[in-house]
């Protein structure tokens, strides 16, 4: 049985990494951390757990590196940059769900998240933790940056046709709609119930902070600079991510023709589901699973084509692949733990 | 007094006229039809009704248009068509709300509906009740063909751009998203509580029949043929429409100029609010109102505009719109019985 | 035109109360307060009032009852209860919508809500704004205690059963399910959407503090100590009340004749619907109205009443009938800017 | 590895019952029937199992029932009631998630679902499957009947009391609150999203068909007849059950007291969780999981105490239940496949 840490376990992130874990058979559960909860249980703070899961939250030092086989950083964004270096002299694993590491360009940090990156040499060392992407390079990483939610539904969705020559790189639009999750468990107005319910609510648009980490990944597969529009969208359900995305084709092509296309190039991957020809992908079918469903639409009366693709934000999103990224950095089966079926209704 | 009369009183947008028009100064609810529910009193239909009024339904026939003012046709597609040359007859006004005669084309009609015209000389006659575009037309029609809800909030956003020369008419994508009210209330699988809730689901990408009702009324105001991408997607919630429109720039634009050149636009339009520069529309904001929100942004990284446009389905998007319209062919002050504000939360 | 002022306005009673006073035709909104907005409009802070009110936020003092007609406390619980008495120095008529004066007995204020009552010497003089119980008083009244969500719901429900001697008044038991918005607009983990969506909450057991309040109307209606066992929920929706009440029968009686004897009871009343034999009361008929539905249900094989009483939190229980208190004190018709029907769907 | 077959498995506790058992280690789906979708794979009804199962839909013949292990009848009422005798000729358990055997009474199944049992027999042979009540008949029963979901969360909940003689039999009321899921798939205007969003709807008040189920069971264990008041209401919600129940005390007893007592009665249950002193219990924090649990609060101003009992309704209320029972037939671990934690948010 692998150790494994959580630091930052009580947000939304760190509670769904300890739910899928505990099922987990090879691994076992050692340490949880959290500075607002420290000396309650885990249970105290989220009853779900209840006669499932009985550690006490403790603070976060450097010690939880140590005896520690693989260590999950659910932190807020720029407190994970500051400590990761010290874990990583550990004989352990790191796999940080924040935005700290994921982009390769420390001036892009910069800019996006007006903050100077205080460990700049680190970005060419980690692996951007999307497995169907860069699969082999987790393998044999010690540390992983986990991609957020929009640029795993995004990504995933275009990537099998950046070097097909059939699409125009320069109309890139999407439209995203997330479940209210995805902005984490503290409390603002702005995601209080009656404040978000019964309303669809845009936001950030044309300058989400989740941008650069979808061009950078979008170019690296292109082989040459792609940029997006992007738009997110909050929307009233609790967890659930759907992109529609927008793209020129220069050329005539069908459904059956891209469907073919996108099931080749996914053929040996256990969690992406390219649906049927004329089906959409719907955020309900993936709901608490680590699926992402993607569907196919060509608007031929435009030459364009649309493609929808659902995650659950909280899982293939954020805590489920930080797994099936675990699952590879051990050598396990990249499924393990993580084949529930989603929930429905 | 007006006599006011709605046929098909017992569904979704004859509940909201009624609701509506109870409190208007100027008009008398005469006559409430329903073939389903025919005895019954409307409050028994809709207890929300209960000591507000006592109608009785009856089941609709010609003789409706007799002694009647305005008379609103609040029925199923393709069931206005036939009946409504009968109505005209008399000394009668009618809003249709359906969309039977909302298209000018018979064969459009017949393509996207499935269905032959069966009166296609009344489309020459009949106005496109959308106030904001065709006031005047609207002052002296007898027949007014009631917009649509998606198109009311595309057309509304995107009618300022179409003549200035600043965009690519060939690069218009709106991203739609509507609350289950707009299915009607009639029962299905589709828009069972347990089947949408906590879900978005995209449905009728790139071939949704409001599709041609939007080109149709683009075009005629760009003065050339303009198509469009349509995506609507059905939201966890039940009233309110927002549209996520895009559209390429051909030159370089502030949302400073963008929002005083719509401003200017809509200048004498009492139901337009064009938002602060930075804003976006949401649904929350409409909600139960007769506004209809535009928020414009540039993404300036890739020369495109993002416009925001947010209604409330049943009310600008149906029923409102259509006391709107009722308003303006009888001569009254166009806001009589539509300035309740919005409620939130 | 009565002038008008508001303090408080930046909350969720305080924007209802705004959004019902706008189309009132016989008052004029002078003065709105919120410390924290101060210097914003109150569209700026609800976009829903856009081109509908441009009043600018002023921090609250004293002044605000000179040259005032009516003031509305709209403040948190303990805020109101030092200012008023210096309020009520000037010709102004206060109606207080917190808890701070509701309580006759200033030690019961205390025990149930920890502070100790600054101004008891009022509490002789405040009128408790319940319209169908104390009309009279509130006609002569310069001050009124607007009563709480909760009470209303139950104590409208249970007056016209507590001189009939039909009841055991010993068994009365109310479990009450409330919308979110009922606890207001200020950012708490226990209103964030993620945390109270798709779920049913009890909370405050047997301890509430509205517990008193319907205790003390209640027995003054018997004219007799009445207690009852109190049970909160927060329900997974924005607003609407629903208190299901239990009182056990200590004779035969039916359905019809329970009917009857209520709308004997509220024969006059405007804003009071006692639902026919048979049916229960839901609040989805009575949002955004200021009805409280009531319905009775005889469970015979128990020799049990089961009473259900629905009404809008923020109007019937807050803003509505703050504002039909206002109507009173004018000597206006009690239903002016009241009688929009309940939206539905 | 067992065989087992699901009769009725496209609504919502057929679908439940696959999604659960699709990971159980020591059975395998074999037959999965359905004559509306018959042809159909269970994949193409619900996607969220794409890639999952892949087992196509047959009509349903008594030929299910050989060389089956189990049975699952997940079939409306009343048509479970002919097959049943068939089916048990051979070799196969047979656990029926319908109403038809719970009553042990033919005549109470008569009075409550107007229609004749017609087979009365098999009432005497079938085991009321509530594993903390019945495990040992269970064990060696050929033919479970499966409790129905407020009769799960009503029992458990008063289970402890009834042979205390701490508590006045005649004063049980039940004031429970269920997700939508719980009325079904069939499309139906009363489950429509418009209708029962944002609402709270009693229904069934005094005389719903499960009141009998709980009466025959609460007297069993109490040793002689139990009545109570039973008051179902629908919440704008998928899933989750909340049952409020309220009992008097005929002595002073502490909330302390009362755990002890539960979870001593309690202590060998894998799925009951008696929470800490003060404590309520939310739908939130069982949903998605097998768990049942019971909170306890003493209402000591009126001697009377306050049990909140909260489950899956599709769950512990139904599919999880009729797997637990599986797993006791079986001679399996009682937990098998029955341990993921609630999902939270």
């Amino acid at each position: 049985m692998v150790k494994v840490s959580i630091a930052g376990a009580s947000g939304y992130t760190g509670l769904e990494l300890i739910r899928l874990l505990v099922n987990h058979p090879d691994v076992e559960l050692t340490v949880l951390t959290s500075e607002t909860f420290q000396g309650q249980t885990i249970a105290e703070v989220f009853p779900s757990l209840n006669g499932v899961v009985d550690l006490k939250l403790r603070p976060l030092d450097e010690n939880i590196a140590n005896d520690c086989g693989v260590l999950f950083l659910a932190l807020p964004h720029t407190t994970a940059m500051s400590k990761v270096p010290a874990y990583l002299k550990y004989d352990c694993k790191v796999i940080d769900l924040s935005a700290d590491y994921r982009l390769k360009d420390p001036k892009a940090y910069t800019d996006w998240y007006s903050v100077t990156h205080t460990n700049p040499e680190l970005l060419e060392q980690v692996v951007y933790g999307l497995p169907e992407l860069h699969r082999e390079a987790i393998q044999s990483a010690q540390f992983i940056a986990n991609p957020g939610c929009y640029p795993t539904s995004v990504i995933l969705a275009l990537a099998p046709l950046l070097q097909t020559g059939w699409v125009d790189l320069d109309s890139i639009i999407s439209d995203s709609k997330s479940g209210v999750s995805g902005a984490g468990r503290k409390p603002s107005l702005n995601t209080q119930y009656s404040e978000v319910n019964e309303g669809v609510n845009p936001y950030g648009l044309a300058d989400h902070r989740h941008t650069p980490e979808m061009e950078q990944e979008l170019s690296a597969v292109a082989g040459k600079p792609v940029r997006l529009t992007f738009s997110p969208h909050l929307m009233p359900m609790t967890r659930g991510m759907l992109s529609t995305i927008y793209i020129n084709l220069n050329q005539t092509l069908t459904d059956e023709k891209l469907v073919e296309h996108y099931r080749n190039f996914y053929k040996d991957e256990s969690f992406i589901r390219v649906l049927n020809p004329g089906k959409f992908a719907s955020t309900r079918y993936v709901l608490s699973s680590n699926f992402c469903d993607i569907g196919l639409k060509v608007d031929s009366r435009n030459q364009r084509l649309i493609i929808t693709s659902a995650i659950d934000n909280l899982i293939k999103g954020a805590s489920g692949q930080a797994i099936q990224n675990m699952n590879i950095m051990l050598g396990l089966d990249e499924k393990t733990g993580l084949m529930a079926p989603a929930i429905f209704p």
